[in-house]
């Protein structure tokens, strides 16, 4: 495999007020930059389509720096390594990392991952066994300690995070209710091995939850936030833990969205709202890779991807269908 | 000491819309009811009056049922036994307990405990070594953890949970700011022992919150919600803790106020809220009472009470005093 010399990446132009649209982007045809020491050359072959990518193009102050104007936007990716400077990476080794919205990547190599296309294909890399199953793995079981008997709600329960969370809490025997917009996600969940499947179209959600959870949630895993998570809040069980993952319905909007009217609820029921960021366990990403791993193998956890296509000219495009949930499970960009 | 025959009491004659009024209450003289087999008859000197009793007015599940209409309303009081049918308790003994809004109350001797006026005198028993100090120790020191070292900032800070927080912490080595509302409690907040005194009308409050903990927060002792508790969300250190005592500011508001919109800082500083109920905590007040007492023993906590007078007929008046702030330290009524 020659390394290219040209690629096409996407570049910040603008930063968006409410929703990203075609003044945000720059997509340039530009040289490959020669890899300094310790670096890589990776033919990119999918991008990671994340929610938190909304949150990456606002100049504050958050757990990452934002993007900066100019720059290659950030994104996970999978690849092949073409090139390396780097004493561990040879090319034709299959990695994954912050490779950016490009064709071809120029990163630190300390800084990639290996793949094992023999265990599940590329696009998993990024969902199950990516970013996506650790954010999962850890938020379940370290923030929101969640234990066989216990009743999980997980919101966005079709999507990414949500779909593993599910599958990972059913594993270890907890009764699981994914909260999901419309009939096809809600007959998916249910397909893999959700006990119930609340419509957030299909009336009042209070009441759905009230009835499907009739004990109250010992762990609700929310990537939603407004009134799914005030929905929730009221339906509680003393000692609960409340997992905040992300808060996707409000993530374009253009002033702070309100926050949980019922957050009193954590008083009354003696529960607990905790925040955090996957990068934090890093170190132990390998022990929930051998777990989801070994699930997807044995068949007993569906790693679903969708997979977009039109390359990285049409990332923009794919990140606006991500946050008007069109996508099940992991979406990914093929470049 | 005679037993009285008969008693002033003040019963819950309408549910409150915002705040309580005249039509609240209903203020009766009647008879002193015979005390069953258990029972004991406390002549009462002192009432607590406290921010939660807005709560015990609504008809909603909560942790602990409404207060009914007709019936007395709920209290914490001490008092003098003048008659027992309990085996623990003879006349003349002082205790305190959920005494209720009456001048003589006929209560279960188990739902008793003993007051040593040779330590602090009826009122202090209802503050510092009482269920507000109960609430301040286990809150900061269990649900909060706060350590040596650590920035704790509470709010409501001359208020009878949050000047024993202050001191608490002061005592277990902390750096302690605190919130409160006019010059007068900001200058008493500085003269026992607190290492910032902020004066919520002072100016915009994130700004003052930032420049007084300038490295973050690590406890947030919340007494009050709204603007207050989102100030403080966004001035958080990593791995902060959130400790939910209540949320005075809102409690009289005819609709649920607004949550806090910076809610997603727990996210971004891997942080926690949790709420509380000190009820929950029964079996370890000893500890909390030997810590407390020592200190005031000691003279180096100050257990402050305003004693509000006009006897159970003005319980009305002096809970609307509580929720406009008019007094500091813990808020008593003399009987």
């Amino acid at each position: 495999m020659t390394a290219p010399t040209s690629r096409t990446s996407v570049r910040l132009a603008a930063r968006p007020v409410g929703y990203p649209d075609d003044s945000t982007w720059d997509v340039v045809t530009e040289d490959v930059p020669a890899p300094g020491d310790g670096q890589v050359v990776v033919a990119v072959d999918h991008l990671s389509i994340d929610p938190a990518m909304r949150g990456w193009l606002n100049d504050v102050r958050s757990y990452v720096p934002p993007v900066g104007l100019g720059e290659v936007m950030r994104a996970l990716g999978t690849g092949t390594v073409v090139a390396s400077r780097h004493p561990h990476w040879t090319p034709g080794d299959t990695v994954s990392g912050m490779v950016g919205v490009t064709e071809v990547a120029v990163v630190d190599g300390d800084a990639l991952q290996p793949t094992d296309l023999d265990v599940a294909p590329a696009p998993t890399w990024l969902g199950a066994l990516g970013m996506t199953g650790m954010t999962a793995y850890f938020g379940l079981l370290d923030v929101g300690r969640a234990q066989a008997g216990d009743t999980v709600v997980v919101s966005a329960a079709a999507g990414a995070v949500g779909s593993v969370v599910g599958q990972l809490a059913k594993a270890r025997g907890c009764r699981v209710v994914g909260i999901a917009g419309g009939p096809e996600k809600c007959t998916w969940l249910r397909e893999i091995g959700f006990d119930e499947a609340i419509d957030r179209h299909d009336g009042p959600l209070l009441k759905q939850l009230r009835a499907a959870a009739p004990e109250g949630i010992d762990v609700y895993f929310d990537n939603v936030g407004g009134e799914t998570l005030d929905a929730a809040l009221a339906t509680l069980r003393r000692g609960a833990r409340v997992v905040l993952c992300g808060a996707i319905s409000g993530y374009n909007e253009e002033t702070l969205p309100p926050g949980p009217r019922r957050y009193l609820s954590l008083l009354v029921f003696r529960a607990t709202m905790a925040g955090f960021v996957v990068f934090d366990y890093e170190d132990r990403y390998p022990e929930a890779v051998a777990e989801i791993g070994a699930l997807v193998r044995g068949g007993r956890l569906v790693a679903r991807e969708t997979v977009a296509t039109g390359g990285v000219a049409a990332f923009g495009q794919t990140l606006l269908d991500l946050y008007a949930g069109r996508s099940t499970g992991k979406l990914v960009l093929a470049v």
